[in-house]
């Protein structure tokens, strides 16, 4: 006799398995733990998701989703004011939340900083949402005359990728460093040179 | 008996720890097995490294000067033709030269990924080193007009950061990826715009 009489939701599952992800860590994490909080058999938690490694990526996109993308998107969709402003704003903000994380949120950062070096695919993916929030900045200060014309895609993409220092977790050892703040701003400065 | 009744190089040793750590790898390799190489006691080299640790760090910093930034010098410091052109040869030849060893020298590759974690220090006057190298350039370019004025200090860091992805090795798994002869150039048009 289960708890769950209703099948299992999506995020119920999610739920779950960030909860038990976070406390045992993902090495320790089996499926059996996860299917005892839903007070499920296992067998029930492999017809949604066949694997281990497949629950730990689909709570790890989530996570980039809510906590990132989420976040930023309201940045990026925002209208009116400068276009500079809210591009600055929207590394600003990148760059401080997985900060935050690194620091606060250790267990999904490991997690995450992990999965980006196995899960190329789901990475691309989130990579390529955040690449097309910064082409509609980019899009919308070329329309106002703040930035130069070009191509906003792989101005985008040149943005995103000539600050991975600031955000990429591979980077995160380096976060702790003093001159973070000051080194952002060169290349910051730099940037917004060719932009404008 | 000892091989060597003169006092060892600094070299010598070297060059023995080198190829013991190649062999066995970094984890493997005890400074037992670098004095039988090298024909001595353990104590005798101990007075040279205080620890293996000092002795793989050393390794890797006698690679890093002579495979990293003494060729990248050569470019640095040359006269005549265009800045642009050196500033461009100069950050294809780091990329270049840090993908194929991350290729084909495997073993020193993954011991330096390794050093960039843990010896901050080494790599912070490496890194200074290069970052100097790129500041030549700039300052070369500002002198022959193709280049903007401005702070050479501040845009050669800016320059080297923004680059980061493309030849900091905790992202040497993303080289293999077919998108980074393109993701480069667009790097590279955008820092071009702000730098001219």
């Amino acid at each position: 006799m289960t708890k769950n009489e209703l099948p299992l939701s999506k995020d119920e599952i999610l739920d779950a398995a960030e909860q038990v992800l976070r406390r045992y860590g993902p090495d320790k994490t089996s499926v059996v733990d996860i299917a005892k909080v839903l007070q499920v058999s296992h067998g029930t938690l492999y017809r949604h998701f066949e694997s281990k490694a497949a629950l730990r990526e689909a709570v790890t996109s989530r996570w980039l989703h809510t906590s990132i993308a989420v976040p930023l998107e309201a940045i990026a969709s925002g209208t009116g004011g400068s276009a500079v402003e809210r591009l600055r704003l929207w590394l600003d903000t990148l760059i401080q939340t997985k900060r935050k994380f690194a620091a606060e949120d250790a267990e999904m950062f490991a997690m995450y900083a992990n999965v980006t070096v196995i899960e190329v695919e789901m990475i691309s993916t989130h990579m390529y949402r955040l690449i097309k929030q910064l082409e509609q900045i980019i899009e919308a200060g070329m329309a106002s005359k703040e930035l130069k014309q070009g191509n906003s895609e792989s101005l985008a993409r040149a943005v995103f990728l000539a600050t991975s220092r600031f955000h990429h977790p591979s980077h995160a050892g380096e976060w702790a460093m003093g001159s973070l703040g000051e080194d952002f701003e060169s290349v910051w400065q730099l940037l917004l040179g060719g932009l404008t």
